[in-house]
């Protein structure tokens, strides 16, 4: 099965510290790189990393407060001096495109690829990002400014073809890719053999949510419903509730409540507060309503 | 005597490196700290040193290349959301506020403090920021766009009173002050006392000059004559002097021959070129032509 993966680059919040940098992570689907957010410092979290900076193709930013959107220009500068071609797609509030563009026509002349931005409306739930493999959706989210999640998920694979029927049936090679699709062999008798005879189901399609940041949003456990993983912000704990409602953020408990509701297979949580030393009292107030909780580091890797 | 020093924060070149950070550090000067330059990570970079947030009250911004002013957003944005009250003044090229306004106008909207930008015109030698203590000063140097460097000088100190002269004369408390600025002083009796016989002389006035980006310049040799610590950029070795030439940056032979010339009594050098895994290379080409060179690296506290 193709890696589907999910490498943090930074999971702290506003203020960063010496344990923690601001908001960053890697999605990787195969050969493909996807960032979600990128907070400052991100460009030398990558190369911590050692994730390929050149595969890097689209950057999907969640909301304009700077913890996920000042490494932006010192990434895109980075990526001009180390002589990238390859277009960089960046998909954000039309905000962005007026804040980034003077830095970028000051700071980047003469850059040899082309940076592009697309704008993105936070406040629908909305396909804006497919390729053959995967979407990615907009997750409208609930915090101070327009913010939304994103939903990535891998298109419906095709069936598996058992060589053992081929044989039997003496299929021929160019009726295989239809029988991958479901389609059901006629032989040159004229018989109809069922697909599910000469296939097995495919692979799972698999499904990532990010929600960050956001105080409790209950409006997206059905689009997210069975999520293979789910990355939800947990800024706060249980004593801190009412910093968390008055930010727009979540507590550990808060977020383990939404993957509960939406039956997802796994909870990460992040973007924790700088007041924590240790974030072991949010691990342990989120697995008390949600086993399956792990606490997001830096330079771990979550597959799916 | 009060405390001068230089603190290293980032002395790598454009593109950051998991050795080395961009380009920022912090000048002490008693209580003052002084900020040169402002790369990305800086504010990470502070944290890590321990040095006070709040004391730093001026930033000076040698020029508008990434790795010298990318981290001033995150920056101002974190000073604010620790509750900063004092304003925080930037020294930077006029170009600096075009492209800063509109960030602080959206990411710093409701910040309890002022960030003042000051213009600076980095073709002329001028005084720019001076208190009771200290100067500071432009440097033109020679690069790509408009960069100057900064020669940061104590002002002349008061002499020192002779506590035994104090008490054979009988002088009183309220003339002491007078005789720290170098007046002499007149007995009831009419006798005057040369100001040598009651006083020693001040501590030197100790001068710490920063010149980086710059291809050699030979220009600033006069003013900075003498000082105690040059932080000259060595972005190459001497192998890699024609791509010095054409960058407008220097090598670490050329930044000791500047040292050598301005008769420095120590040099600091920095801007590495991120192609060293190992700067020896570096020490060794400096030190062949002027022996008191060392190496920037982070973390690193430089005494005048």
């Amino acid at each position: 099965m193709e890696q589907f993966e999910v490498h943090i680059l930074g999971c702290g919040s506003a203020l960063p510290t010496t344990r923690h940098n601001a908001s960053s992570q890697i999605v990787r689907v195969g050969n493909e790189l996807l960032m979600i957010d990128c907070g400052e410092g991100t460009q030398l979290q990558i190369r911590k990393s050692r994730q390929h900076f050149a595969r890097i193709n689209n950057v999907f930013i969640s909301h304009l407060h700077g913890d996920h959107c000042f490494g932006l220009i010192g990434m895109i500068s980075t990526f001009g001096l180390l002589g990238r071609r390859m277009p960089l797609h960046i998909y954000a509030h039309p905000m962005l495109r007026t804040l980034l563009e003077p830095q970028l026509d000051y700071f980047c002349k003469g850059m040899q690829y082309e940076v592009c931005i697309h704008d993105i409306d936070p406040t629908v739930n909305k396909t804006i990002f497919e390729n053959k493999n995967i979407s990615v959706e907009t997750l409208p989210l609930n915090h101070r400014i327009p913010c939304c999640g994103f939903l990535i998920s891998e298109k419906p694979k095709k069936r598996h073809i058992r060589p053992d029927m081929l044989e039997y049936y003496k299929i021929p090679t160019y009726e295989r890719s239809k029988l991958r699709d479901g389609e059901d062999y006629i032989t040159p008798e004229g018989e109809l053999i069922p697909n599910e005879r000469l296939t097995t189901p495919p692979a799972p399609s698999r499904r990532y949510a990010y929600c960050s940041d956001t105080a409790p949003c209950p409006e997206i456990t059905e689009t997210i419903k069975g999520v293979d993983m789910l990355y939800h912000e947990a800024t706060f704990a249980n004593k801190e509730r009412a910093r968390a409602k008055e930010t727009f953020h979540s507590t550990a408990e808060q977020a383990a409540t939404i993957a509960r509701s939406c039956e997802a297979k796994k909870l990460v949580i992040g973007h924790f507060s700088s007041r924590y030393d240790d974030e072991s009292i949010l691990l342990d107030e989120a697995r008390a309503i949600f086993p399956e909780t792990v606490l997001a580091k830096e330079g771990i890797t979550l597959k799916l």
